[in-house]
């Protein structure tokens, strides 16, 4: 079994009510393929400029990550996203996207690549999100991203996406707005019948919910008290519930809530420091620890 | 055992986006009482003006609630509050509140509800509180609830009331405000330090979070699709909770745990209709029956 994940690869600058960092590692294919390393090998597939530092892409071969399809772009300009969260650590304003290099970014999958059993469309343009399913040979799953930016103004070419994937992963206010609909059960339940067989969605400290043809669940997010910076949480969601879904080489309704779990087990640590730090410092044992907690949590 | 409640008894108005109800049966200890019902007997403490409709005491009796403590203040007017909930269902703005009788209600237990084992304060003044707490005898389980108003201008007063109590059930934003703290696991934990020996945030649509000397968790809230009226949520919530434990007879951790996804699915019910509508369709078998369901989603 093997998982590609296509999406961004950035240089974040965040601002939270206490702290700041600039320039630092980031972006949804760096935050889930991380996060999917704890579980299974994993591909990734993006690009970005000449102001790259390389030390970034060794970090991450280093780690098991295979990088030999991030492109550097010559001239190019690495894609930048500035962000302030709110008081709450769950509310952000984007200050500034620079798309640079994502602007013009053409994803060619290698004979290797287009052999990927696992597939996650981290969020980007609809346009290409379908040019990497036109190539990819014969995945068995399927999962995408989406955002508010394409709700609104690339919605039919959004809804043609939804029709060619397994699975779906987008926010509570972004379903909300693709269903039309205030009230999250029915928004995620309308929002999978628009073409996924599963829909996820993500509510940031409130945790996931899910809905499949036969059923429907929320799983609370792992509570934890030090929240430093939630930029990535949910691409590491994605990520480890790819990387554990790829490692069981299946996605059955228990396996898939299985994954779900480890997916917001894996986000709390994420929330815990900036960038890739917390992450970083952790290994599977850690996750196994904080996942017999969790599960804990919600046995009664 | 015995549970007693002292709170409101009201005549609600609600608008929703799509619906409104005027002067319907309502009040804190109106919800608590009729969720409590289905696990253990139940006392209710309240006043009433003379336009009270003297068949809603009926009602409340003819199920099992003991309403001796219902007084009926002669030439009073009965507490009514109006609230329009915004599109989202969760939030909600006071449109009016008349006290009434609740300006002047002194509340005296008689002998037999000085006796009462648990004890359930509902939203009202400290000083309403501290009355209370002032004629029970020998209480084996204290729980109130509190809301923004007090932790705002009579701060000291609660203070006071929460080194009296076991438990404290309050809304995440009311909890953030006490402690002063916008991350909800450090508020709660801090709100716990106030006093209580545990704190209960209720979350609205996205659940519950239990704060104890030895372990913090979350339970989900119950996903339903058919939100028409959030109105008495909490405090059927809290209702549900207090008898069940009543019912157990103790409140030791797995009890309490089990409680909560008791008040928990009981609020999952009130939410489908205005006022007691939908409690008043239900027996204790189809909260068993949504109990599993709830039970099995968190399984994994």
């Amino acid at each position: 079994m093997s998982l590609l994940v296509v999406g961004s690869v950035a240089l974040d600058s965040v601002e939270t009510p206490t702290r700041r960092r600039d320039d630092v590692l980031g972006g949804s294919a760096v935050f889930f393929s991380y996060a999917a390393r704890f579980f299974s090998p994993v591909y990734l597939l993006g690009a970005v400029g000449e102001d790259w530092p390389a030390e970034h892409t060794r970090m991450l071969r280093d780690r098991g990550i295979d990088t030999t399809g991030l492109q550097v772009i010559p001239g190019g300009k690495t894609f930048r996203w500035r962000g302030k969260y709110m008081p709450n650590m769950n509310d952000r304003e984007t200050l500034e996207v620079h798309l640079n290099v994502l602007e013009t970014f053409d994803p060619v999958l290698s004979p290797e690549l287009r052999k990927a059993k696992f597939l996650f469309l981290a969020n980007g343009t609809p346009a290409l999100q379908t040019k990497v399913l036109d190539q990819i040979d014969a995945p068995e799953l399927v999962v995408a991203d989406t955002m508010d930016l394409w709700i609104n103004i690339q919605r039919d070419e959004l809804l043609r996406v939804l029709r060619r994937i397994d699975g779906l992963v987008l926010n509570d206010c972004e379903a909300k707005l693709l269903a039309g609909d205030e009230n999250l059960v029915r928004a995620g339940q309308a929002v999978r019948k628009m073409g996924p067989k599963f829909v996820i969605l993500k509510k940031g400290e409130h945790g996931a919910m899910f809905f499949g043809e036969h059923e429907t669940y929320v799983l609370p997010a792992f509570p934890t008290p030090d929240v430093i910076d939630p930029t990535g949480a949910g691409d590491s969601f994605a990520g480890a519930m790819m990387g554990y879904l790829t490692e069981q080489g299946n996605f059955e309704p228990a396996t898939l809530k299985q994954a779900m779990a480890y997916g917001i087990v894996v986000a709390s640590f994420t929330v815990e420091d900036f960038s890739l730090d917390r992450l970083q410092k952790i290994s599977r044992p850690e996750i196994d620890r904080r996942m017999a907690e969790y599960h804990r949590m919600m046995s009664f």
